[in-house]
Protein backbone atom coordinates (compact mmCIF):
# COMPACT_ATOMS: atom_id res chain seq x y z
CA UNK A 1 0.00 0.00 0.00
CA UNK A 2 1.45 3.22 -0.85
CA UNK A 3 0.48 6.42 1.46
CA UNK A 4 1.46 10.34 0.37
CA UNK A 5 2.52 12.14 3.52
CA UNK A 6 2.92 15.97 3.04
CA UNK A 7 5.44 17.43 5.23
CA UNK A 8 5.92 21.23 5.91
CA UNK A 9 9.25 22.41 7.10
CA UNK A 10 11.27 25.27 8.36
CA UNK A 11 13.79 25.51 5.44
CA UNK A 12 17.11 24.92 7.46
CA UNK A 13 20.01 23.26 6.04
CA UNK A 14 20.03 19.39 7.64
CA UNK A 15 16.18 19.08 7.39
CA UNK A 16 16.54 16.68 4.83
CA UNK A 17 19.33 15.07 5.62
CA UNK A 18 17.34 14.43 9.40
CA UNK A 19 13.95 13.34 7.55
CA UNK A 20 16.00 10.73 4.87
CA UNK A 21 17.86 9.39 7.90
CA UNK A 22 14.38 8.53 9.95
CA UNK A 23 13.41 6.62 6.97
CA UNK A 24 16.53 5.08 6.57
CA UNK A 25 16.95 3.77 9.94
CA UNK A 26 13.93 2.47 10.74
CA UNK A 27 13.50 0.66 7.09
CA UNK A 28 10.47 2.67 5.43
CA UNK A 29 10.79 2.32 1.85
CA UNK A 30 10.36 5.71 0.26
CA UNK A 31 8.87 5.49 -3.27
CA UNK A 32 8.78 9.07 -4.11
CA UNK A 33 9.81 12.57 -2.62
CA UNK A 34 9.80 15.83 -4.04
CA UNK A 35 11.07 19.50 -2.27
CA UNK A 36 10.13 22.48 -3.23
CA UNK A 37 10.01 25.83 -1.04
CA UNK A 38 6.11 27.16 -0.78
CA UNK A 39 4.67 30.74 -1.19
CA UNK A 40 6.78 31.12 2.13
CA UNK A 41 10.48 30.88 1.22
CA UNK A 42 11.07 29.86 4.86
CA UNK A 43 8.91 26.96 4.44
CA UNK A 44 9.25 24.04 2.38
CA UNK A 45 6.91 20.97 1.46
CA UNK A 46 7.93 17.95 1.33
CA UNK A 47 5.95 15.08 -0.98
CA UNK A 48 6.86 11.71 -0.06
CA UNK A 49 5.20 8.64 -0.93
CA UNK A 50 6.15 6.16 1.35
CA UNK A 51 5.57 1.88 0.91
CA UNK A 52 3.82 0.29 4.01
CA UNK A 53 0.47 -0.54 6.01
CA UNK A 54 -1.47 2.01 8.41
CA UNK A 55 0.38 0.77 11.26
CA UNK A 56 3.52 2.06 9.50
CA UNK A 57 2.32 5.44 8.00
CA UNK A 58 1.65 5.94 11.62
CA UNK A 59 5.17 5.51 13.17
CA UNK A 60 6.46 8.06 10.03
CA UNK A 61 4.15 10.29 10.97
CA UNK A 62 4.58 10.22 15.19
CA UNK A 63 8.00 10.19 14.63
CA UNK A 64 7.99 12.86 11.66
CA UNK A 65 6.57 15.23 14.23
CA UNK A 66 9.08 14.90 16.73
CA UNK A 67 11.79 15.92 14.40
CA UNK A 68 13.38 19.47 14.63
CA UNK A 69 11.82 22.21 12.03
CA UNK A 70 9.26 20.08 11.00
CA UNK A 71 6.03 22.17 11.27
CA UNK A 72 2.97 20.30 10.35
CA UNK A 73 2.37 16.19 8.92
CA UNK A 74 -0.38 15.54 6.91
CA UNK A 75 -1.67 12.15 5.43
CA UNK A 76 -3.19 12.99 2.03
CA UNK A 77 -6.28 11.01 1.37
CA UNK A 78 -6.52 10.17 -1.95
CA UNK A 79 -10.55 10.79 -2.24
CA UNK A 80 -10.11 14.35 -1.35
CA UNK A 81 -7.29 15.64 -3.11
CA UNK A 82 -5.62 16.26 -6.46
CA UNK A 83 -1.93 14.45 -7.20
CA UNK A 84 -0.11 15.20 -9.89
CA UNK A 85 3.84 13.95 -11.09
CA UNK A 86 5.87 15.52 -13.75
CA UNK A 87 7.76 13.74 -16.56
CA UNK A 88 10.01 14.04 -19.17
CA UNK A 89 10.34 11.24 -21.77
CA UNK A 90 12.99 11.09 -24.16
CA UNK A 91 11.85 8.78 -27.21
CA UNK A 92 13.90 7.25 -30.02
CA UNK A 93 11.85 8.91 -32.82
CA UNK A 94 13.43 8.66 -36.72
CA UNK A 95 11.13 11.24 -38.96
CA UNK A 96 8.90 8.45 -39.82
CA UNK A 97 7.33 8.09 -36.48
CA UNK A 98 7.41 11.41 -35.64
CA UNK A 99 3.56 11.95 -36.74
CA UNK A 100 2.83 8.93 -34.42
CA UNK A 101 4.03 10.16 -31.44
CA UNK A 102 2.70 13.55 -31.66
CA UNK A 103 -0.61 12.08 -32.70
CA UNK A 104 -0.10 10.22 -29.00
CA UNK A 105 0.96 13.11 -27.52
CA UNK A 106 -1.91 15.24 -28.13
CA UNK A 107 -4.41 12.41 -27.10
CA UNK A 108 -2.98 12.59 -23.47
CA UNK A 109 -2.30 16.35 -23.71
CA UNK A 110 1.60 16.27 -23.59
CA UNK A 111 3.70 18.68 -24.87
CA UNK A 112 6.54 18.05 -27.38
CA UNK A 113 9.52 20.01 -25.66
CA UNK A 114 12.11 19.14 -27.63
CA UNK A 115 12.69 17.85 -31.23
CA UNK A 116 16.24 16.30 -32.84
CA UNK A 117 16.69 14.30 -36.19
CA UNK A 118 16.67 10.64 -34.06
CA UNK A 119 14.35 11.78 -30.54
CA UNK A 120 11.88 13.53 -29.35
CA UNK A 121 11.50 15.08 -25.50
CA UNK A 122 7.80 15.04 -24.09
CA UNK A 123 6.66 16.29 -21.18
CA UNK A 124 3.26 14.96 -19.42
CA UNK A 125 1.70 15.59 -15.97
CA UNK A 126 -0.97 13.30 -14.82
CA UNK A 127 -1.53 10.88 -11.82
CA UNK A 128 0.83 8.10 -11.44
CA UNK A 129 -1.85 5.62 -13.77
CA UNK A 130 -1.80 8.36 -16.38
CA UNK A 131 1.89 8.70 -16.78
CA UNK A 132 2.43 4.53 -17.04
CA UNK A 133 0.13 4.52 -19.47
CA UNK A 134 1.85 6.72 -21.43
CA UNK A 135 5.00 5.36 -20.76
CA UNK A 136 3.90 1.70 -21.68
CA UNK A 137 2.61 3.07 -25.24
CA UNK A 138 6.05 5.12 -26.01
CA UNK A 139 7.95 1.91 -25.12
CA UNK A 140 7.73 0.29 -28.55
CA UNK A 141 9.30 2.98 -29.39
CA UNK A 142 12.52 2.86 -27.32
CA UNK A 143 12.86 5.41 -24.15
CA UNK A 144 16.01 6.92 -24.29
CA UNK A 145 15.74 8.71 -21.08
CA UNK A 146 13.11 9.53 -18.35
CA UNK A 147 12.68 11.16 -15.03
CA UNK A 148 9.94 12.32 -12.98
CA UNK A 149 9.76 14.91 -10.34
CA UNK A 150 7.93 12.35 -8.10
CA UNK A 151 4.10 13.36 -6.98
CA UNK A 152 2.92 16.53 -5.38
CA UNK A 153 -0.44 16.71 -3.78
CA UNK A 154 -3.24 19.22 -2.57
CA UNK A 155 -6.15 18.52 -0.82
CA UNK A 156 -9.63 19.07 -2.68
CA UNK A 157 -11.59 22.54 -1.68
CA UNK A 158 -11.02 25.65 -0.23
CA UNK A 159 -9.21 24.11 2.94
CA UNK A 160 -5.33 23.83 3.21
CA UNK A 161 -3.35 20.86 4.42
CA UNK A 162 -4.91 20.14 7.86
CA UNK A 163 -5.87 16.56 7.95
CA UNK A 164 -5.04 14.21 10.74
CA UNK A 165 -2.89 17.36 12.55
CA UNK A 166 -0.58 16.07 15.32
CA UNK A 167 1.66 18.93 16.21
CA UNK B 1 24.73 30.57 -8.61
CA UNK B 2 22.42 27.36 -9.06
CA UNK B 3 23.41 24.31 -10.70
CA UNK B 4 21.08 21.67 -11.40
CA UNK B 5 22.89 17.92 -10.90
CA UNK B 6 21.47 14.52 -12.19
CA UNK B 7 22.50 12.05 -10.45
CA UNK B 8 21.80 8.03 -11.35
CA UNK B 9 21.50 5.68 -8.42
CA UNK B 10 20.59 1.73 -7.73
CA UNK B 11 17.11 2.20 -6.09
CA UNK B 12 18.40 0.99 -2.29
CA UNK B 13 17.22 2.13 0.83
CA UNK B 14 19.03 4.52 2.57
CA UNK B 15 20.76 6.01 -0.82
CA UNK B 16 18.68 9.26 -0.66
CA UNK B 17 20.05 9.62 3.15
CA UNK B 18 23.65 9.27 2.11
CA UNK B 19 23.21 11.81 -0.31
CA UNK B 20 21.07 14.19 1.81
CA UNK B 21 24.03 13.72 4.30
CA UNK B 22 26.61 14.87 2.04
CA UNK B 23 24.86 18.09 1.55
CA UNK B 24 23.92 18.37 5.23
CA UNK B 25 27.90 17.36 6.41
CA UNK B 26 29.67 19.87 3.74
CA UNK B 27 27.34 22.32 4.28
CA UNK B 28 26.05 22.79 0.56
CA UNK B 29 22.83 24.12 0.18
CA UNK B 30 20.43 22.42 -1.18
CA UNK B 31 17.71 24.34 -3.16
CA UNK B 32 15.08 21.98 -4.82
CA UNK B 33 15.21 18.32 -5.07
CA UNK B 34 13.32 15.81 -7.19
CA UNK B 35 13.89 11.68 -7.11
CA UNK B 36 11.56 9.48 -8.90
CA UNK B 37 11.95 6.44 -10.10
CA UNK B 38 13.78 6.09 -14.15
CA UNK B 39 12.69 3.46 -17.18
CA UNK B 40 14.45 0.62 -14.94
CA UNK B 41 12.36 0.46 -11.76
CA UNK B 42 15.74 -0.50 -10.34
CA UNK B 43 17.68 2.91 -11.12
CA UNK B 44 16.62 6.42 -9.72
CA UNK B 45 17.15 9.76 -10.95
CA UNK B 46 17.35 12.32 -8.54
CA UNK B 47 17.81 16.07 -9.60
CA UNK B 48 19.67 18.30 -7.51
CA UNK B 49 19.35 21.71 -7.69
CA UNK B 50 22.26 23.36 -5.66
CA UNK B 51 23.32 26.78 -5.02
CA UNK B 52 27.13 27.45 -5.19
CA UNK B 53 29.94 28.63 -7.35
CA UNK B 54 31.55 26.27 -9.56
CA UNK B 55 34.20 25.00 -7.09
CA UNK B 56 31.46 23.65 -4.84
CA UNK B 57 29.78 22.05 -7.64
CA UNK B 58 32.55 20.00 -8.66
CA UNK B 59 33.39 19.02 -4.85
CA UNK B 60 29.61 18.05 -4.74
CA UNK B 61 30.36 15.95 -7.99
CA UNK B 62 33.27 14.31 -6.57
CA UNK B 63 31.80 13.49 -3.71
CA UNK B 64 28.70 12.31 -4.87
CA UNK B 65 30.99 9.94 -6.91
CA UNK B 66 32.46 8.27 -4.10
CA UNK B 67 28.84 6.90 -3.03
CA UNK B 68 28.28 3.68 -2.90
CA UNK B 69 24.76 3.10 -5.05
CA UNK B 70 25.94 6.83 -7.26
CA UNK B 71 25.94 5.24 -11.02
CA UNK B 72 26.58 8.82 -12.51
CA UNK B 73 26.63 12.13 -12.16
CA UNK B 74 26.03 14.75 -14.86
CA UNK B 75 25.87 18.59 -14.32
CA UNK B 76 22.61 20.52 -16.35
CA UNK B 77 24.00 22.76 -18.67
CA UNK B 78 21.41 25.61 -18.83
CA UNK B 79 21.67 25.84 -23.01
CA UNK B 80 21.24 22.47 -23.80
CA UNK B 81 18.92 21.31 -21.51
CA UNK B 82 15.27 21.40 -21.13
CA UNK B 83 14.31 21.71 -17.42
CA UNK B 84 11.14 22.11 -15.90
CA UNK B 85 9.21 22.13 -12.96
CA UNK B 86 5.37 21.27 -11.92
CA UNK B 87 3.20 23.42 -9.09
CA UNK B 88 -0.09 23.25 -7.35
CA UNK B 89 -1.39 26.46 -6.53
CA UNK B 90 -4.85 26.57 -4.71
CA UNK B 91 -5.57 30.55 -4.50
CA UNK B 92 -8.64 31.97 -3.01
CA UNK B 93 -11.11 32.81 -5.97
CA UNK B 94 -14.91 34.05 -4.84
CA UNK B 95 -17.09 33.62 -7.74
CA UNK B 96 -16.42 37.39 -9.11
CA UNK B 97 -13.02 36.70 -9.71
CA UNK B 98 -13.47 33.73 -11.59
CA UNK B 99 -13.07 34.25 -14.59
CA UNK B 100 -10.08 36.46 -14.25
CA UNK B 101 -8.18 33.54 -12.46
CA UNK B 102 -9.26 31.44 -15.49
CA UNK B 103 -7.74 34.10 -18.43
CA UNK B 104 -4.71 34.34 -16.05
CA UNK B 105 -4.48 30.22 -16.24
CA UNK B 106 -5.29 30.21 -20.05
CA UNK B 107 -2.39 32.45 -21.04
CA UNK B 108 -0.07 30.60 -19.15
CA UNK B 109 -1.65 27.39 -20.32
CA UNK B 110 -2.40 26.45 -16.73
CA UNK B 111 -5.02 23.74 -15.87
CA UNK B 112 -7.40 24.20 -13.33
CA UNK B 113 -7.60 21.23 -11.58
CA UNK B 114 -10.58 21.83 -8.57
CA UNK B 115 -13.15 24.72 -8.00
CA UNK B 116 -15.23 24.91 -4.73
CA UNK B 117 -17.28 27.72 -4.02
CA UNK B 118 -14.13 29.81 -2.28
CA UNK B 119 -11.01 28.45 -4.22
CA UNK B 120 -9.49 27.02 -7.21
CA UNK B 121 -6.29 25.14 -7.34
CA UNK B 122 -4.13 24.96 -10.82
CA UNK B 123 -1.50 23.04 -12.15
CA UNK B 124 1.42 24.76 -14.28
CA UNK B 125 4.58 23.66 -15.26
CA UNK B 126 7.44 25.69 -16.76
CA UNK B 127 10.69 27.13 -15.96
CA UNK B 128 11.74 28.23 -12.80
CA UNK B 129 10.72 31.99 -14.58
CA UNK B 130 7.39 31.06 -15.88
CA UNK B 131 6.56 29.41 -12.20
CA UNK B 132 7.53 32.49 -10.53
CA UNK B 133 5.58 35.15 -13.06
CA UNK B 134 2.92 33.19 -12.47
CA UNK B 135 2.91 33.06 -8.96
CA UNK B 136 3.11 36.95 -8.73
CA UNK B 137 0.54 37.56 -10.67
CA UNK B 138 -1.95 35.30 -8.51
CA UNK B 139 -0.69 36.72 -5.22
CA UNK B 140 -3.10 39.32 -4.77
CA UNK B 141 -5.80 36.92 -4.91
CA UNK B 142 -4.53 35.34 -2.31
CA UNK B 143 -2.67 31.83 -2.11
CA UNK B 144 -3.81 29.77 0.52
CA UNK B 145 -1.41 26.79 -0.66
CA UNK B 146 1.42 26.18 -2.96
CA UNK B 147 3.67 23.09 -3.56
CA UNK B 148 6.54 22.26 -6.17
CA UNK B 149 7.84 19.47 -7.24
CA UNK B 150 11.58 20.80 -7.83
CA UNK B 151 13.58 20.99 -11.52
CA UNK B 152 13.88 17.97 -13.38
CA UNK B 153 15.81 18.27 -16.68
CA UNK B 154 16.68 16.02 -19.57
CA UNK B 155 19.54 17.34 -22.48
CA UNK B 156 17.96 18.51 -25.24
CA UNK B 157 18.71 16.13 -28.56
CA UNK B 158 19.09 12.89 -29.10
CA UNK B 159 21.89 11.82 -26.16
CA UNK B 160 21.26 10.98 -22.64
CA UNK B 161 23.07 12.34 -19.71
CA UNK B 162 26.76 11.92 -20.71
CA UNK B 163 28.46 15.66 -19.75
CA UNK B 164 31.01 15.06 -17.83
CA UNK B 165 31.00 11.88 -16.28
CA UNK B 166 33.51 10.96 -13.93
CA UNK B 167 32.51 7.17 -12.80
Amino acid sequence: MKTTISVLVENHPGVLFRIAGLFSRRGFNIDSLAVGTTENPDISRITIVVEGDEYIVEQVKKQLNKLVDVIKVSKIIPEDSVTRELVLIKVDAEPQVRSEIIHMAEIFRANIVDVSRKSMTIELTGDKNKISAFEELLKPFGIKELVRTGIIAVNRGANSIKIEEEN
